[in-house]
């Protein structure tokens, strides 16, 4: 006699928190993934605006989108279902959102959870995973890593990361070369401010520009080392006078001795309000003031995390098979875990997945290690280039028309609704 | 019997000015047309640093250039030769420089003079052309163009500036798919500052990202238009209503009713000193201070200009086509010319180069026409995007190596000198 399979059940995807240039191609592993698997897998319903659209039963229906609109998922920047900064809060403190989850849940079928977002999402996916033993719902969880960040531990890179890191890359050494063509009677120092509030990944990418002695950036700022006012002025000036210019990489979460975020250090408007972000004009005017130089500066904030443009094919890759992966972990009944990327090998680039528990994920933020850093604080070290050479490998272009990349245009149509309205918070 | 033909004589080229994505293929164009016609031209120099390099003798023979470096120039942003902004003077006002260009094109057989720039660099291609009647030196001088600003005369437009246009409504569209994705819970206005002092062609080629209502971006902000905050804040508002997010693309340039520049409208340090430069936080600032929104904001800076690795194929295959016709012209010795392009169609694009009396260039700024700008005065007309639209066609992307661009490292090898030092002003 055969066993009866188990009928299969919805599964629940969700964007969470900062969107970056491939959360989408993990939005199209999952779906194409679970496509594969009829018999475990009924549809894929994605939250409309993250975790708020499985609160308000605003759920989108991917089985209505057509396959090629899934497919160029995998060549399309930022959250296509939206996302939401919303962090859960402990069951203790909002049992109600947690009810509120489930009776969705149960209302559209749903048994299997992915959650595609950072450390504090991690931190969601993780209770989530506990509502089968905490409140007796069945459902299989699993987090899809995501952060331009790169913060997330046990993983070798965050997906994200290495396409933001060419980005960076890539304008830095632009940039470089502009200035240092404009260097003898016009602008001599560069400030280039990335992202990275609390940890210098990002900021350390711009240093892969760096390929030979001279070449841009000369100094990178991290969060990781207190920021030195004088120690950077005199850095500045000895670079201007060996090299004729001086490119800088910033780290907007650069902080003082006083603990402070030096963007936040004193910029006031007209009226004296605090100017809020931008540490790249106060680095630059505080070279203009001690050094009496030329300076131009940049700050990329969206455009870097949202450049699919210049993707990294790695990142690409990588971000396909941990989508993959999460969905092949589901079917496997892998609760509460979440791939994870294995570095075997540098040069060649050689990784494998594993399944990385949430415990140990939620929560944990990895910083750059010390010896990343040149003992004086303003390079990166030959260490951190070998980390991180290899995760801006290759190219992966989007398709264009009329000069412009042909991004996808989702449908995004609206799975009917069951439940009585909730209100959220 | 046959005519002797005149000994072949050198060539001098020199990069003016902000340097762009595709300068160094005008550099290109010229130094390999010029090869092609060994009967005319003897080596090409290129100043170093522009004409401070021919004022001060500093002269790089370009002959010791491999060839697979000249023709890596073709994918290689910014000057390789180093650019300036330095102005010269009229005859009347500095004849002891028009004396010592003289000199030194005498002492290097120099009898082509090819400079490529914008408006102001025109001006001095136009008195270097008038050299040979104003001092009796025999000299053929032709402009090559070049500015991202676009606001050459004449011509259909400038070279560098279909790149820079390319970059930003690239990167509008890719951060207004990202601010979508997050305005439900978190950024809900984003500020992108682009470049152009004085004409608002690089601010409306952001407009080029908006191909169905509702994209980004919503608003843009032109110098050709007095801003006008309370009509401004009163746009966002009504946009942020409809669409749930708004996206500006604002010009460097744009100025109050007071004709001074918005970016010098207040802000201060903790000092008391001005802050320079920077109109997207100003203007981030007063919708955060009116709408209570929250926002961001990207300062592209350089990295536009330079971004050569999302440049224009049509814009690179113009710029070459107009090195070389600047070499042709100066092979049939036209003197005081630029080659510009004459649009013949828009859709397809068709164009040619004409040769433009430099009279008719120099000193003549095109702005934006205003029926190329909406009635309102916040977005560009479909007749302006009929302009635009071509100039982005085509990718033209740069070879790369471990996840980099491989962009060209010249020798740039000096002449010797023959001449005693000159002191520049």
């Amino acid at each position: 006699m055969r066993k009866t399979s188990p009928k299969p059940r919805n599964a629940f995807y969700a964007q969470s928190g900062g969107v970056t240039a491939v959360i989408n191609v993990s939005a199209q592993a999952v779906i194409e993934t679970c496509r594969r698997y009829p018999k475990v897998f009924g549809k894929v319903y994605a939250g409309r605006n993250g975790i708020i659209g499985a609160l308000t039963e605003d759920l989108i229906d991917t089985s209505l989108e057509p396959t090629a609109n899934i497919k160029a998922l995998g060549h399309t920047p930022a959250g296509a279902f939206g996302s939401c900064r919303y962090k859960l809060k402990s069951l203790e403190q909002n049992r109600r959102e947690y009810e509120r989850l489930i009776e969705v849940f149960r209302a559209h079928d749903i048994g299997y959870f992915f959650y595609n977002g950072g450390g504090d999402s991690a931190d969601t996916c993780l209770k989530i995973s506990q509502l089968s033993a905490s409140m007796g719902y069945p459902l299989v969880a699993v987090h899809v890593p995501k952060t331009v960040d790169n913060d997330l531990p046990i993983t070798d890179c965050s997906p994200g990361f290495g396409s933001v890191a060419k980005y960076v890359a890539v304008s830095m050494k632009e940039a470089g070369l502009d200035v240092a063509s404009m260097a003898k009677t016009s602008t001599k120092v560069f400030v280039f401010e990335v992202m990275g509030r609390h940890a210098g990944w990002i900021a350390a990418a711009t240093g892969l520009a760096a390929e030979k002695s001279g070449d841009a950036p000369h100094i990178i700022l991290f969060p990781e080392v207190v920021f030195d006012p004088a120690a950077f002025v005199a850095r500045v000036e000895q670079v201007v006078a060996k090299h004729g210019f001086c490119a800088i990489g910033v780290s907007e979460g650069i902080k003082g001795k006083d603990g402070k975020f030096v963007s936040e250090s004193g910029l006031v408007d007209a009226f004296g309000h605090a100017q809020l972000g931008g540490v790249a004009p106060v680095i630059a005017d505080l070279v203009k003031r001690e050094l009496k130089l030329k300076y131009h500066w940049a700050v990329a904030d969206y455009l870097q995390r949202a450049a699919r443009h210049i993707a990294s094919k790695t990142d690409v890759e990588q971000t396909y098979a941990l989508g993959k992966a999460a969905v092949e972990f589901a079917v496997k009944g892998m609760n509460g875990v979440m791939p994870a990327i294995k570095r075997k090998s540098s040069k060649p680039y050689r990784w494998e997945i594993i399944a990385a528990p949430l415990e140990q994920v939620a929560n944990h933020e990895k910083k750059m290690p010390r010896d990343f850093i040149t003992p004086d604080g303003f390079h990166i070290t030959q260490k951190c280039r070998n980390y991180l050479a290899p995760l801006i490998g290759g190219e992966a272009y989007p398709p264009y028309k009329d000069g412009l990349p042909v991004y996808a245009r989702l449908n995004n149509k609206a799975v009917r609704k069951k439940l009585a309205p909730f209100t959220i918070g």
